[in-house]
């Protein structure tokens, strides 16, 4: 509207959109006009934007080059806005479930989790060359009296100091974790497992938690160095209440992107998070630390937070499984509010079970009428009993990755036709790249606004560059590209039901890149590389924009040894089927899951 | 944030709010620092706004100048943001309520309501001075033959054709009226009757319909003179077509204020609506037609769409019955989308009986499953019958109107205490004009959005000069504004819902002032009359922002014989008990009841 008038796109009624295999839906493959910028460009930058009229005007321009006010603020949707993507409960049938009794406690949840899982003499992942033990490996080795919480507990903060030594080797896995109170947790823990009273199968098992979600003694910065003093933590979040009432040792808090703004990991204040799989590669973002933790062996589960990819995106880089449950399904409470629509907790394990096992201990029963009492749990004891699993496959975005990634995930859905027999329907998702945008106008806006009581009181000096970067942008949204994003949400919504209607879940890969390299220009000012960025995050916006469940399993490696995330994303409520699959997927591919080059064996068998 | 600072407000947590008589919140009559404009300086005013920048520029400057930056957009609000107000259903018992069989037709619900009305020989309303007739007069004529649909379509037209005369005579009720569809209607609900077989008691009634909701076959301009071309009218709306299934006869789109933009009902387009009480005042808006053909007798009932207190307000300042149910209860389709969360349809009506039954009619019972599939009705026979009605007052907003009109009110109140024996309880209401400011800034931000895509195509001069300001400053609005009034939204919810656990409805007056003059300089440029529009809206924000039911009911006349309204607001889903309480404050009033300078009497019984 005046000033630098564009042609917008005029969407077409969603109902009228063709989904099928042959539509002629335009794939807009993300064109970001943006150089990777480090160092002082970085900073002057960030001076243009922060000034008065000027930088309005460069980020009017600059979201009119990306699109922004072509296919969001200035579009031409039929939808009225969705504000929230609460889904109401509908009874869709899954196979080889177990219904929980209403009202368990999470210690409880998490015994019938256990009894879903397959009974192995040894750990699926426990290749000759890999020791990723599992919840149930430590609940076994601490129950035989084989070793003990406190000396697990003793490794762990062994190997935490050791990754945090100078150059290549300060892995800036967490932020703060605190010795003493881990060794209190652990000789409690021992303590029970002594008198035979362990809490759950959680008990004495080590969990890493975002140091975006509130977990006692720690203050939460959310990576920043002066959000902790500004809102100090004053009792557990409620997923590590949880955690913690079912004897689980919370382990710190994990490493994240500052205030979750980014997808690389890379943080100025806190150590830039270091892929285990190679030291000189990203982890991902936001949840850096969760994702290298729980891929150093270090522990089993982690807690992220999820509100653009950023437990399923890490998870990828790092090889581990990412899992976003429905939103709803898990409490916000005590969780820093950086958005209020799109971002939830999730959780990074090093198996599908144990993503079982911790999504079981944290699922939060007390939410709306529109949730059942019942827990749908998948019975994993065999992976052939999933029958006629129907997979939406959008080539264009699909095949929209990396060569390495595209030909992985190709041989692993070429996997799961001949183990299981299931089936690939081809489907056009419209409007993926609009979603994206739409998607980030929405977080932008709500994190601006939720932050915003802060940020006018602040020294602009406390924040790192390219935050400041991130926080210009999300300040600088109308409410008209608001509301118009939340019309592409409604569309989105409709073309994913109907999507349902065909197929179980949506397969894509996790990311459109590989971890890329820490470049040495990056540690002081972060990069601005919104080309990585976009294609970091160009498969996980449903799930967060939708609310929909979503699972990310290690498929394989590309050229340079670094992982491969496949990702499979499923119907509301339906986290029993996406479970189950992830854990069909994983067993297809685990023969060939390879040791990262930092990695701590705490069980210590060798 | 930058430019501009003033100190924003910091809000205490909704549930540390005291609600009691005795609360020390600061009650904040709104300070307008706006002088009425019209005539030139409107002109030069939306130059200057609709300037790159300067424009921008300008109206940042008066936002902050009018509080909206430091109670809205720039405030510091615990709760996060509320979208819609949906109201999940509540079994709160009513007195005296029959529920209708679910699955009824309209029709079929007419005759329920009819059932509930009290039997009389005369109408309530018809006194000596005012033949007022209802519904069930016109019904009555009908069925006994003494007079037909055509006879009364007949004095209808003519009526509608005297009052478009010249100058004063220029009552400018009707943007469209179809002499010959109007005949057609008559002629087939004569026969209807003529072969004892009328659909219900809405045959042969003259319905108007706000010109913002579809009604064939007539263009829907909503006050413009391009929108109709821009969206062509295709289908009745769901709540015509409930009606038309009714035999009710749709007598012709009444005029309104353009796009529902202001408060006094001055078009340029259209001519500017005349209030029947006397002719040389406003009407007031939006709904300005609606409510003076109901109040010159032209129509017993006439249809509104109510965003911002657009029926209730004009009712009030018309004397009539003005009734917005709760959100959701009416269906949008078919309704110009100039906004999604605070419109809905409303009703007019020259009695709370013909109220309830045209609400009857058009009540939308394929609502979601938050509404129960019975429908609540009010046993209207006996008005002594309903106990321990508590009204809940907020004295210093009470009292935040003109004398006259406080006075009045009072009087009222004391009235339904000595004939009722029911009781006051006084509350305190906090952040009023906070959520004025707020429903403002959500209003507008939809408004701008909703039109956006004829916006961008349309010469500025196809459009009032009145109505390009609140565009301008409907599109100056950023998404922090916007997602900042949904937690103001949030919190007046959890304030409404407490003081709903103190009382059944809380009163007020309907208006601040009453109708004031239609002044030479407007018919031309409209006006810009900020601080007669705030007093206007002062009662009817929470009816829309929080989708309550709301009624308001003629109490009496200030001193020059105007229209004073009482507005009852209600709990979710209670319209029974809303509309028992109004039809007993029509009964306390009825018999001052004067009849309006312009006054037709279609039954012709003198």
């Amino acid at each position: 509207m005046g000033l630098f008038s564009s042609p917008a796109k005029v969407y077409k009624p969603a109902a009228d959109v063709d989904l099928g295999a042959g539509s002629d839906e335009f794939y807009i493959s993300p064109n970001v006009k943006a150089p990777r910028v480090a160092g002082l460009l970085v900073k002057i930058f960030v001076w243009i934007l922060e000034m008065p009229i000027v930088g309005q005007i460069v980020l009017y321009m600059l979201k009119k080059d990306n699109l922004i006010n072509k296919l969001v603020s200035d579009a031409d949707i039929p939808e009225p806005p969705l504000f929230t993507a609460t889904h109401s409960w509908e009874d869709i049938p899954e196979q080889n479930v177990t219904l929980t009794k209403p009202g368990l406690s999470a210690a409880e949840r998490v015994q019938e989790a256990v009894g879903c899982l397959p009974a192995r003499l040894e750990s699926t992942l426990s290749s000759p060359g890999l020791k990723r033990w599992t919840i149930k490996d430590f609940y076994e080795a601490y129950s035989s009296g084989e070793t003990t919480p406190v000396q697990v507990a003793t490794r762990f903060l062994a190997a935490v100091k050791e990754s945090s030594g100078p150059g290549m080797k300060n892995m800036a896995f967490f932020i703060s974790c605190d010795p003493e109170d881990v060794m209190r947790q652990a000789q409690e823990s021992t303590l029970r497992y002594q008198r035979g009273s362990p809490l759950s199968a959680l008990d004495g098992v080590l969990v890493a938690v975002k140091d975006e979600i509130d977990c006692l003694p720690y203050p939460t910065t959310g990576g920043t160095r002066w959000l902790a003093a500004a809102r100090p933590c004053e009792a557990d979040a409620a997923c590590v209440a949880q955690l913690r009432a079912c004897g689980a040792i919370l382990a710190g808090k994990a490493n994240m992107h500052e205030l979750g703004a980014g997808t690389s990991g890379i943080n100025p204040h806190h150590g830039s998070t270091r892929n285990p799989y190679n030291a000189s590669k990203i982890a991902g973002g936001s949840s850096s630390g969760s994702a290298a933790v729980v891929c150093a062996g270090l522990c089993p589960v982690a807690l992220g937070v999820d509100g653009g990819g950023s437990v399923r995106m890490p998870a990828a880089l790092c090889g581990v499984v990412g899992f976003k449950p429905t939103a709803g399904r898990l409490s916000n409470a005590g969780v820093l509010p950086l958005n209020w629509t799109v971002g939830m907790p999730g959780i990074l394990a090093g198996t599908v079970e144990d993503a079982l096992i911790a999504y079981s201990a944290i699922v939060d029963q007390s939410q709306p009428s529109y949730l059942r009492p019942e827990l749908n749990l998948p019975q994993l004891k065999s992976t052939l009993s999933m029958n006629n699993i129907k997979l939406a496959k959008y080539a264009k975005w699909f095949n929209d990755s990396a060569e390495d990634i595209r030909s992985c995930c190709d041989k692993a859905l070429q996997t799961l036709h001949a183990h299981y027999g299931w089936q690939t329907v081809d489907v056009t998702i419209p409007e993926i790249e609009e979603m994206r945008l739409a998607h980030y106008v929405t977080i932008g806006s709500e994190c601006t606004t939720s932050l915003a009581k802060y940020l006018d009181n602040l020294k602009k000096s406390e924040i790192g560059w390219d935050a400041r970067v991130a926080l210009s942008v999300y300040g600088s949204f109308s409410s008209r590209a608001y509301l118009n994003a939340q019309r592409l949400r409604n569309r989105q919504m409709y073309f994913h039901k109907e999507i349902f209607k065909t197929a179980d879940v949506i397969v894509s890969p996790m990311t459109g890149v590989t971890a890329y390299t820490l470049q040495d220009d990056t540690f002081d000012t972060g990069e601005l590389d919104y080309i990585n960025g976009a294609a970091l995050v160009r498969y996980s916006i449903s799930g967060n924009f939708l609310g929909l469940p979503a699972i990310t399993v290690k498929v394989g490696y590309d050229n340079g040894g670094l992982p491969i995330g496949l990702q499979f994303i499923g119907r509301p409520w339906s986290e029993a089927t996406l479970l189950h699959i992830a854990f069909a997927m994983q067993e297809a591919c685990a023969k060939g899951y390879k040791k990262p080059e930092v990695f701590y064996d705490l069980l210590n068998k060798e």
